[in-house]
């Protein structure tokens, strides 16, 4: 028999240095939605995502061949971008073959934070393909919450406390962490209607616009599923 | 029609400096133990506390008139303090008018960090007064939750959410916090056995002595009630 893996969520980056160990494979949950968007555009036939810290990184790579540009600040789309951060926008784009460069308000940042570590990203359009893998491999897991503004938000912990269960119930982890069992309640009590949960969250109160809860609910429930596991490799995003 | 007051919980002491605006009344929640230990030290009688970072600080009390020591450390007491952080070790005790001098590892600290701002410290003792406290005051409040060395604990947000709800059942509050709905959930999923509920949690992994199983029942359902506010001025914690 060999020992159990350990799981731990951290809910929000400035915490993470108290998890990572350089040796765990971190999951990046951004589900509203960077995470969401890039578990979609891989399903839609994107070849890499290259996500940036900063609008400047982003821009260096307009007018080059094979690459899209997407940024989002504040829940909202910036100008020059052609892309912004709702899944709706890969979904039947042309985007085949072509490299994405994302930056978001978190969880690119995110991303960036833990990239020491083997980094993987999650949401619920790729969540069974994302627990198998983490099954099937040896590392221990931390689920990073990207939280908002390093302020922990509602919607991460409750996808973190649905991945800590599919990862609990296979028998082959173990937890000491008391955010993993808060994720689980939160995610227990949210599951039946994970968008009426949230309706007094800071997410639903920040971006009330049509677009936005048509992607929220997207997320939260997308009718786009994904065998893909988006792995960090050498500044890129691409298909574990 | 007055302007409704904030909340917000805050999960970790390092995370404090993001909520902290000087203007607001910190409550400060160590729930198991050092607030409860706090509450009913003062519902037994004593006259003042002086919650010091380290242990030399306590020690420099040592053998003056009128001062006990106490002092907790990774869930044990110290050698060479008299007192520890049980709540029994002040039921029936001989502190009438004495000054306490305590120090433990995560609440006293929590209590120095907020200390630019007005700072009162509550449990399930004395939630009752502290409500009433709250709603009378003109302040905005932030419930700062002690954690275990910065890490998110399960009991403390409990606390918080039950405290949330005494002050926005009462009509004088608003909130924009997702830790606080959090906090809420995690209440109203524990109230019908919180021990049972902390079950797997750290704490209770952490020191399982019957000591501790005792003191944690107390702390959680308490059999002494207090009407009073413990409140930090000039370095010591004192009847507001």
């Amino acid at each position: 028999m060999t020992d159990k893996k350990n799981i731990s969520v951290c809910f929000t980056p400035d915490q993470f240095e108290k998890y990572g160990n350089g040796t765990s494979t971190v999951v990046i949950v951004d589900l509203l939605r960077a995470t969401s968007v890039i578990s979609t555009a891989f399903a839609c036939g994107i070849e890499a995502i290259i996500p940036v810290q900063t609008l400047e990184q982003a821009l260096a790579y307009k007018d080059k061949e094979g690459y899209i540009l997407a940024a989002e600040r504040n829940t909202e789309p910036v100008d020059g971008f052609e892309y912004g951060n709702s899944p709706y926008h890969y979904i039947n784009a042309d985007i085949k073959e072509k490299t994405l460069v994302l930056t978001t308000t978190n969880g690119t940042q995110a991303i960036h934070l833990a990239k020491k570590h083997k980094v993987i990203t999650a949401s619920f359009v790729n969540i069974d393909a994302v627990a198998k893998y983490l099954i099937e491999e040896s590392n221990d897991i931390i689920i990073l919450c990207s939280g908002w503004k390093n302020l922990f938000n509602l919607e991460d912990p409750i996808f973190a406390g649905a991945l800590s269960n599919l990862l609990l119930n296979s028998g082959n982890f173990k937890s000491n962490c008391d955010a993993l069992l808060a994720a689980q309640q939160l995610y227990a009590n949210a599951k039946d209607d994970i968008f009426l949960f949230l309706n007094n969250s800071s997410y639903r109160k920040r971006n009330n616009s049509e677009q936005v809860i048509k992607d929220t609910k997207f997320c939260l429930n997308p009718t786009i599923k994904s065998n893909i596991v988006p792995i960090f490799d050498d500044g890129k995003l691409i298909r574990a």
